[in-house]
């Protein structure tokens, strides 16, 4: 066995905790510590023997380390933490704000070009794994329409701005894709679907004492952005119903290409994921690409990449020679 | 705009048909002959412009075409073609005998390494796409089970196996997945399958005059490798129905991931394809992996590959920069 990838957590919420319970069903590659802004006291990895240090101890593990996992959230942590970072460290990280990618990347690649390392960007799921059957998608059947649908799955940006809304004690949001549009995009036919039709939004939400009920749902069906163009359903419940029923990150969805060949035939494409937890799929994710990483590394490679850039044959442990007579 | 990608086909039947059309839909890309060991005049390509020659043309036409397509069967065309090929054109195939691919890879891989090119073995949707979606499952979901359904389809090998019965005329057979068993894969419980569990056979065959159905029935309900195993259903038809009802080649199938993450998290991974015509499919795919071939070539790289060892971006006409703002 060669020596293991050595591993390094950086920011422990709930991707940096489901990274961690990752690392443990890999045994090619091994925890050397989790990294906070917290005091790392108040910091308790769920093996209690993973050493937490202050996000500054890295400065003097640059030797020791083999890839970071970014753990940090895409809106603040994200865009100031990966480019400091990569400088000095492989990365992988899962920065999810779609249309500031292109920004991101090229932040993080001229960081890790000019510190020798290089950076995954974007990892997890979608971005990630949906960017990949996109991708295939349109590559192999040009002619076509890609159809994303998510759900049903807890949205943490719109569980947020439910509970900014006046009079809403708690509450969460799941987005549901709707089954009928699904039908209509695996057809063949390749209809023009809007947003309204594609997904439905339910919230399940704890009232303040006092608050209107009927004054909370009207904010919230008719918040722009998020919920006026969808429709929403609003349920109001009780706060131990909501710990009870609501406190697992369950989410998916669906990319389907509907395409045509030759005269017209129809060819449908479709790929979807099923998650009882979100975060622990988007670390599983994190971690089989920061093999990748490693090994583009190890190969000579500089800079960012996204999973578009990145070989599949990487993310596994395997030889390449194994996944052949296995895989092919 | 770039100069196209010239491409040569060799071998027309279904599949290099499905290649002609396929690079009709691809404006990157220029399909420059058809080649073939038959006759050129009994040669008919769907567009008569395109030009067809004898196989042994390509001597002289080294410097003229890019990568070469190989159409041919993998039983016995492709291990003779496929290295000599290599040795002076890139080249994408489609071999899919799956427990010989190593072999064929290893041949393959030297002549093209001798010949300074660069070779795409084992191109498709199964070996292809399906060995994709199988690893991406395993690289992260490390605890769980891969589960791979086949059909709706009709199978060639196996409606060759039914058309070499005595007392058969002609006849098809499709492979159909078990719905049940599809259920109990995606429900998180890690089944173990079997395989007259996973998938039925259903034959439809046109009967020689005088033949004994009873007989005919029996022979292939019972033969070993192709039916045995399996609950096949027989149904006699007329030679008509044959042609009006069965004359299409639609297949397909389905690879579940069924994983768990944390405490036992169920996670479940999904892609399917619903194609109406297989060998169009099949070769819509191998113009993709084709485009990737002569960049990897253009990069310096030689030698074998697979659709492992190919990062996806390589298959689209686009841009990375382009990619990365459409697809993350």
């Amino acid at each position: 066995m060669t020596t293991p990838i050595r591993v390094g957590i950086v920011g422990y919420g709930n991707l940096g905790r489901g990274a961690e319970v990752a690392l443990t069903r890999c045994p090619d590659m091994q925890l050397v510590g989790i990294f906070s802004r917290r005091d790392p006291s108040t910091v308790k990895p769920l093996n209690p023997e993973v050493p937490v240090h202050l996000l500054s101890a890295l400065d003097g593990m640059r030797d020791t380390i083999d890839v970071l996992l970014l753990c940090g959230g895409s809106k603040s942590d994200l865009p100031e933490q990966a480019p400091k970072l990569a400088r000095h460290f492989n990365t992988v990280d899962s920065y999810d704000t779609h249309n500031r990618i292109p920004g991101y990347f090229e932040a993080v690649n001229t960081a890790a070009r000019e510190g020798d390392r290089l950076a995954v960007i974007s990892v997890g799921w979608d971005p990630g794994l949906f960017s990949l059957y996109r991708l295939f998608g349109e590559a192999v059947l040009p002619e076509g329409e890609t159809y994303t649908f998510w759900g049903k799955g807890l949205s943490q940006g719109h569980s947020d701005a439910v509970r900014r809304v006046p009079g809403v004690k708690a509450g969460v949001q799941y987005t549901l894709p709707s089954e009928a549009a699904m039908e209509r995009a695996r057809s063949g036919s390749l209809p023009t679907l809007t947003t309204r039709e594609k997904h439905t939004r339910e919230c399940h939400v704890v009232l303040e004492v006092g608050a209107d009920p009927k004054e909370v749902e009207r904010a919230i069906v008719t918040m722009p952005d998020y919920f006026a163009d969808y429709d929403t359903t609003v349920h109001f419940i009780s706060e131990e119903a909501l710990v009870r029923d609501h406190s697992a990150m369950p989410h998916g969805g669906f990319v389907i290409r509907s395409g045509r060949s030759g005269d017209g035939n129809s060819q449908v494409m479709e790929s979807s994921l099923k998650l009882q937890s979100n975060p622990e799929f988007t670390a599983s994710v994190l971690v089989a690409y920061a093999r990748a990483a490693v090994r583009l590394h190890r190969q000579g490679e500089r800079g960012a990449r996204s999973v578009l850039d990145i070989a599949p044959g990487l993310l596994s442990p395997k030889s390449a020679a194994q996944l052949r007579k296995e895989l092919l």
